[in-house]
């Protein structure tokens, strides 16, 4: 253990508790202030990016909603009515949204950040969702998108109809988890719509034989929004602030991200366990353990605007909490 | 399903999620809705109060800290320096502490309310832990706190060393689960130390044999706080107050209060499920599915006050939210 671990641990272990009581907050506050490098961490400024994309393999019948909720929903986003703009303005996130590649052109909208890589990806049942270097250019982009402002942690959400398809997609082919554990109901498909899924994102799977690297299997599956969402964690963990991961398909990104960038996992919290089931078996591959199981399958990174209190309140335990010598308590016996 | 359930459901239905995609927020949020009887509720103005009192079991080396640790801890709150104060100063709670019966007298200070039932229970190993009329005393003046002032939400928390004890023993007697799941480390004993615990406890419980309903366990166990929070959680879910449970002890007084008033279990939520083991099966026995599940185990109410954003949130997803009419996006195919 070097100077820094164990002055944190000592720092942690001083406060008005007994040893380990606060579980994941302890960890939680520790990670922060291993990615900051300080004792006295800053977590106050956080910010929901919401990337929206649209899929070619929507066209098969993969989703219980029609492709153009996805445009809608960037439209509710605008407008501030949706599940994660209420969540943020409760707990007092910034809320951007990213035009990754939704059908209908730009927007032309104050609220929402115009990076489209196309009008929806191709239908990857046929061939590559998009080509290799449309997917560098949407890391790259993405990462840009990451890095930038003063954010001390930047939350990661999704918007697009098809997207857990290509999130399970991505997951199988990165993971040795056979497909049938990654396909769920997704927005709330019937045990027929279920089986249908399961077999089309077979034969997509069944179309591209061989090793896939995360690059490879970003091209091929898509979407947009994932591959730019993969860009903009490692850009954000590149800038050493917290990477607050949630949901099955900003999960997948995260998978894609640590496998291009081992050490982007350092940055990583993840914030929500989907009602999902493909879910929780990627966070078990990733050694993840969820600060909240609420039973949500939203996606839009509702789980993190959730978990945003829980984070600030972390840190504010190692900034703000008594000592034993400062609160003249007894320790343990 | 009558008419206002019919109402809140097609509410929360209507809403641009997939049906039931928020899982644990939307139970939430009809849980307040139905205890204010409005499908708008109002959930902005909490209160933590915590109970502290002493225990004459703790002479018997129950606990990993000594008897002082209560009243210190007392002072600890009263200075703003414990996890729990930092935890509602983070997410915007009030906090309230009760001398239900700490050693060494009235702490003479603003910020404690004076209510004590005695300095610390007798050792229940030799006899009751109070009188009858001394427990009905503690559960009315609890009562009271829990009815007062205009909050929407009050949440429990305690201090006592020695409580996890006097806990184990209450929920024994209340439901049939055995000792020995309902013993645990509390502050952090070692394996002799649960042993002794567990033997102690067993030695308590068999002073008094057959039955006990829960005036009576609360009087033959303790302790003050205990029963004081009994009396103030059916206090507030008289005044229509959402109760927040958090921790093992607080968690042992809801199952006294619903014991003795069944209706009080509808204005219950549980926060948070500790790392002590017994409370898990205690909450089972409730059929309560708490809502965070960090691992702490340090009671003060500190999973109450890190649940409370989750609860506002709720609230507020039913409030502001936008409907797939009032957006314009489409449904389900």
């Amino acid at each position: 253990m070097n100077d820094f671990e164990r002055r944190l641990q000592a720092r942690i272990d001083g406060k008005t508790k007994p040893l380990g009581a606060l579980g994941q907050v302890e960890l939680l506050a520790a990670k922060v202030a291993r990615l900051q490098g300080r004792l006295d961490p800053d977590m106050t400024r956080a910010r929901l990016v919401i990337f929206a994309g649209d899929h070619g393999l929507a066209q098969e019948g993969v989703s219980a909603y029609p492709p153009d909720v996805t445009r809608q929903m960037v439209l509710n986003f605008a407008a501030g009515g949706a599940a994660a703009n209420v969540f943020c303005r409760a707990n007092g996130l910034d809320l951007a949204v990213v035009n990754a590649g939704v059908k209908g052109g730009p927007f032309d909208l104050p609220q929402v950040i115009e990076a489209a890589m196309g009008e929806g990806t191709a239908n990857s049942l046929h061939g590559p969702a998009m080509s290799a270097a449309t997917c560098q250019a949407a890391v790259e982009t993405g990462y840009r998108l990451g890095a930038e402002g003063d954010w001390h942690a930047v939350a990661f959400g999704e918007m697009g109809i098809g997207n857990s398809s290509a999130a399970a997609l991505v997951a199988h082919r990165l993971t040795d988890v056979p497909l049938q554990l990654l396909v769920g109901r997704g927005t709330g498909l019937d045990d027929d719509g279920l089986i249908q899924k399961h077999n089309i994102l077979a034969q997509v799977s069944a179309r591209v034989p061989g090793a896939l690297g995360p690059m490879g299997a970003l091209a091929e599956f898509g979407g947009f929004e994932i591959a730019m969402m993969t860009g903009a964690m490692l850009g954000a963990a590149e800038a050493r602030k917290l990477v607050m991961v949630d949901g099955y398909i900003a999960t997948a990104a995260a998978l894609a991200a640590v496998t291009i960038t081992p050490a982007a996992r350092d940055a990583m919290v993840f914030c929500h366990v989907s009602g999902e089931p493909g879910h929780r078996v990627v966070l078990d591959t990733m050694g993840a353990k969820p600060l909240l199981q609420l039973g949500m399958r939203l996606g839009e990174g509702t789980g993190a605007a959730l978990a945003w209190p829980l984070i600030r309140a972390s840190v504010a335990m190692l900034n703000e909490m008594a000592s034993f010598e400062e609160a003249g308590v007894s320790g343990a016996t």
